[in-house]
């Protein structure tokens, strides 16, 4: 496909209302400017590429059809939404997606009435459909609902749980599936397979006449387009489906770049379901644009990249990435135990374990985006004496919170938790910051809970976890650069519950738990240089904490500090638990608690954030400032 | 059927090996003595009646057919595991099921290596069985594993994560649906009313011949039983449902309470099955106990009974319910208001809520065992301005975790938690203490969070709660009686952020947040008569705190003690982490902070936990004489 060089259609259409006086025959031309306008504002912001192209005909379809914004359309994850953006008065601000002060990217409802409810995390749509519907029915105000979720994202038990339920309640919801056969990886699992065969059409348990099911079903005006899209789509599965078994009526696969295909079968739903509805629609996530339909993973998530070429601009990493570092450490520990297996919940690339996929196939777990399984599976192998290691981001690990409590804490099975992403994670926004953690985990008994101050620190925290078999164990570590720091060929195993102190001083106490600890040491340069001795500790375990450091530092200086990159009621809430118990407090030890700030930080370059957090070497000398009475700091930047 | 008064064949059976050597047609006996000792057992200590009732001969005919506990053998949920306990060498212990330093109510993996994974809450079963699987095949050590998960169980998503999983895995699993119809309410949801289907012969899509296809996909061994049982069976699904559709073997349904059916299929399974096998096991909750057969719940939890009739030792309350409480003054709410709507997870009667939808059908929604789904749902509900009070317990909303944070407190969606079961359930044990959720949801931003110090405030709390539309709002409540306290007719919206003084001193300050504002009060009353003036302040809100009474408290008082019936890093952490930083510890106050103790406390009855805990009026008034550097304490009983 050539793209266009101007966007003449697409220059009429600020609203969606503005798209309905298109003529159907022009949509074509519209979604090849659409995806021109999409491609220009990616290459130059860098952001979810591969997904957004996939639906532009999608995206235009459900727009010209319903009655946006008062119909409610659901995207999915929200990683496919950048058409949508464009055609819901964001156009202009395409260029700062991702950026600080610009466009999410995900969907948002603060950011437009186009957005009824934002998302990030896959699998949510459904449920969120169901609500609407529900109150649209409720409320007496018929509206369009309609979900938009991809075939990777019905892998999460949530979308099984909402389609239940939705198929029980019985209202008027909409949900299309979008079936590209690619997550951010592609999709493992027997869901899968099935959609597979589904579009296919091997499933087809008998062919009949489709236009007298959607008759029966939809009412009886169905028109002569559906007859034809009928006749251009692969097939239309007729009966006896996992989705009709669960109470939809199903329709499709139908050809997701086909306006005839889209149309008509999107205006039947409107005019005329009575009941949940599920759309099967067949895309090709990439279409469009050559060098992304060419890439495996077709661009997924792009930096900024030549149009013509697509060559990203990959900046030259200073050093190796957290994840690539916990990566082959645990390569490693696989290579010198063979009771050492991974799991990762769909993100085999993105937790580094495609690596260690390649080496050891059969000891690599990908259970889809299912991260409530993913933990218990792994309780189960660790049950067997098998090494698992159940590497999720922070964010996502949520979703396995109660499992991680019943089925591992609470029965004290050493399932190892490598936890990345961990802190601020830059443009991808709140929804996938790394805050709670240390707080939903170090409150749990039992648990041993660690965070990486370096990349070495990681490789230790590694070797550490394979050698632990007494209970769960948890390691944090941030996405991105390490700190340079030259690297063991192994890591070494640390004492449980021990952290080290760093540099010593008389005055003033940095208890850092996690990679604040290069900000500490920095500050601990400035305070110093005022006069203010400084100690500098790496906690390294939120749990079990290191009393004989902690009632070091808090009897033998004026000040303690402890910093970390996580929420309130984590590591320094241990802490000051522990000294205030210990009745260390009672004889004016000025101790202060530095976390994350209590808001939701809006994307930006993490150490934008973190400065904003005030969370870097002039927070931290600020606040020893402050404590001690002194006004302002030093170093004459901000603070 | 007649209970049997002798327990001959039970007798010779310590252990399932024993078991083995009974003849197969003797089983129904055993079945009919296992009945009445664990009729009789339930009968003393009160507990879970119905489930274990309906799989005595499933059990039976597992530990019969496998080689436990080589094989694996995983109960779900655990509430049907008593006949299970008694065949596995426990049956003395029966009639300390549920009691202090008894049986657990659940299986356990500390109590018998028969428990290869202990449970509570449902739906972990196929999970933690394909982790065994998986490690037999990758330890090369083979051996069954047997998964036991009823049909409300499949309603939850991980059920569903774990079927994809594994059919996709193809790992050697036998899954056991028990079918009774019944979780612990009548469930909901399209998946119950497809396994209705099923069971009733109505989905058949075709009848070919079981026996061929049975030997084509496990061997060639079919005996003759299987024919018989064929014969004597509803019928057998024989293609194109959904378990087999995510690559599962689905025998089924047959009759679990035919020895006939169960051990030829059982047989068969193990000796020939090759991949994933799903056994679909019609079952009848309460069979062969008739008040069990003829109660509307089939008497799922019991309290001490009459074996003759059934009638249960039911003490006499002394007041009101948190619970009906709660109830009630929704109800209220709902009178008052047509937005607002209640949502359970499958819990209609735990939570209370049976009595809302009696008068509000249409504004119940009863999702299922499906917490992630509730959550979400309500936030769509929410978006749309209704007033969703999504009821959960609070080791329940663990499941719901990442929607709380994703869909609700990022968006700030005004969804109402109301958390009941808050703190120390007593009976139930470890799986189902409220220990954390004030911990997760406090770290939130923008959450508020609350918790009622008696029935009275609660109200307060559901008015607040109702009205208030800013953002996500929580109130956690206790299992059991309230204290009695005389109630309003409706309660009052109270000032967000606010909490409330309920007697003034001048030395200690005891700030309490939940329950234990009474054992507060008895502790003021001893630390007063020894000379300690006593302030005791409650709370209300964890979040956002009352800033100014605090700081009133630490400033005029010497000693400052907060209370929570909470795990670490909630309530007592945000407080003392704001007047550490505010400055108001620099100068000697004692800060002491009473939480719930670090380890999973074993059942026992709440108030003994309590006790245990140090969370009682002796255990507070302790704390109090520690920090001043006295010891002991005055009132001559335990401390």
């Amino acid at each position: 496909m050539t793209l266009p060089a101007k966007t003449s259609i697409l220059d009429r259409i600020n609203l969606p209302a503005d798209l309905r006086d298109v003529d159907d025959r022009d949509l074509p031309q519209l979604a090849g400017e659409v995806r021109a306008e999409m491609i220009d504002a990616v290459s130059r912001t860098g952001g979810h590429l591969g997904a957004g192209l996939g639906v532009v005909e999608l995206t235009i379809a459900i727009h010209k059809v319903f009655n946006t914004p008062h119909d409610r359309v659901i995207f999915d994850v929200g990683h496919q939404c950048y058409p949508h953006k464009i055609l819901t008065g964001r156009r202009d601000r395409m260029r700062t997606l991702r950026q600080e002060n610009g466009l999410s990217g995900f969907t948002r409802r603060a950011e437009s009435e186009y957005d009824p409810f934002g998302a990030g995390h896959s699998s949510t749509s459904i449920s969120a459909g169901l609500g609407m519907a529900v109150a649209s029915r409720l409320q007496d105000t018929p509206r369009n609902v309609i979900s938009v979720i991809g075939d990777g994202a019905m892998s999460a038990g949530m979308a099984f749980e909402a389609l239940n339920n939705a198929g029980a309640l019985g209202a008027r919801q909409i949900v299309i599936l979008n079936d590209n056969d690619m997550s951010i990886a592609p999709p493992t699992g027997a869901m899968s397979a099935y959609l597979a065969r589904l579009a296919s059409g091997k499933t087809y348990l008998e062919v009949r006449d489709f236009g007298k099911r959607l008759t029966s079903y939809l009412g009886k005006s169905i028109d002569r387009a559906i007859s034809r899209a009928v006749g251009h789509a692969r097939g239309f599965v007729t009966g006896g489906t996992m989705f009709e078994e669960l109470g939809f009526y199903h329709i499709g696969p139908i050809d997701g770049h086909s306006f005839e295909h889209l149309l008509p079968v999107l205006r039947n739903a409107r005019d005329n379901a009575r009941g949940p509805v599920l759309i099967h629609v067949v895309t090709q996530k990439g279409k469009g644009y050559a060098p992304a339909e060419a890439a495996a993973d077709k661009c997924h998530a792009v930096s900024r990249f030549d149009v013509v070429t697509g060559t990203q601009a990959k900046s030259k990493p200073n050093a190796p990435s957290y994840t690539s570092v916990f990566s082959k450490a645990l390569i490693e520990e696989a290579r010198q135990d063979e009771n050492v297996v991974a799991i990762t919940a769909a993100m085999p690339s993105g937790t580094g374990l495609d690596k260690f996929q390649e080496l050891y196939p059969s000891r690599l777990f990908d259970v889809g985006i299912a991260e409530q399984h993913a933990v218990t599976f792994a309780a189960g192998l660790a049950s067997e004496g098998m090494k698992p290691f159940c590497a999720l981001y922070s964010t996502f690990l949520q979703r396995g919170y109660d499992q991680v409590v019943h089925d591992v804490a609470i029965q004290g099975l050493p399932v190892r938790f490598p936890i990345d992403r961990a802190g601020f994670v830059g443009a991808d926004g709140p929804t996938h910051a790394g805050s709670f953690d240390t707080t939903y985990l170090a409150t749990l008994p039992g648990f041993v809970v660690m965070a990486a101050a370096d990349e070495a620190e990681l490789m230790h925290m590694v070797r550490t976890a394979a050698d632990y078999s007494e209970g769960p164990i948890s390691f944090r570590y941030p996405r991105g650069e390490g700190t340079g720091i030259e690297l063991p060929e192994r890591g070494e195993i640390l004492q449980i519950g021990k952290g080290r102190i760093i540099s010593e001083g008389s005055k003033v106490a940095l208890l850092s738990f996690g990679t604040r600890l290069g900000e500490c040491r920095e500050a601990a340069t400035v305070l110093n240089a005022a006069g203010l001795s400084t100690t500098v500790a790496d906690a390294r375990f939120a749990k079990p904490l290191d009393y004989d450091l902690i009632r070091q530092l808090a009897t033998q200086h004026e000040v303690l500090v402890t910093i970390e990159e996580g929420a309130a009621g984590g590591f320094g809430a241990h802490v000051i638990q522990f000294i205030a118990n210990e009745g260390l407090l009672d004889h004016g030890l000025r101790v202060r608690q530095m976390v994350l700030p209590d808001i939701w930080m809006e994307q930006a370059k993490p150490e934008v954030m973190y400065a904003k957090a005030g969370l870097d070497r002039d927070g931290i000398v600020d606040t020893v400032f402050r404590a001690l009475g002194r006004s302002g700091i030093s170093t004459g930047t901000t603070g």
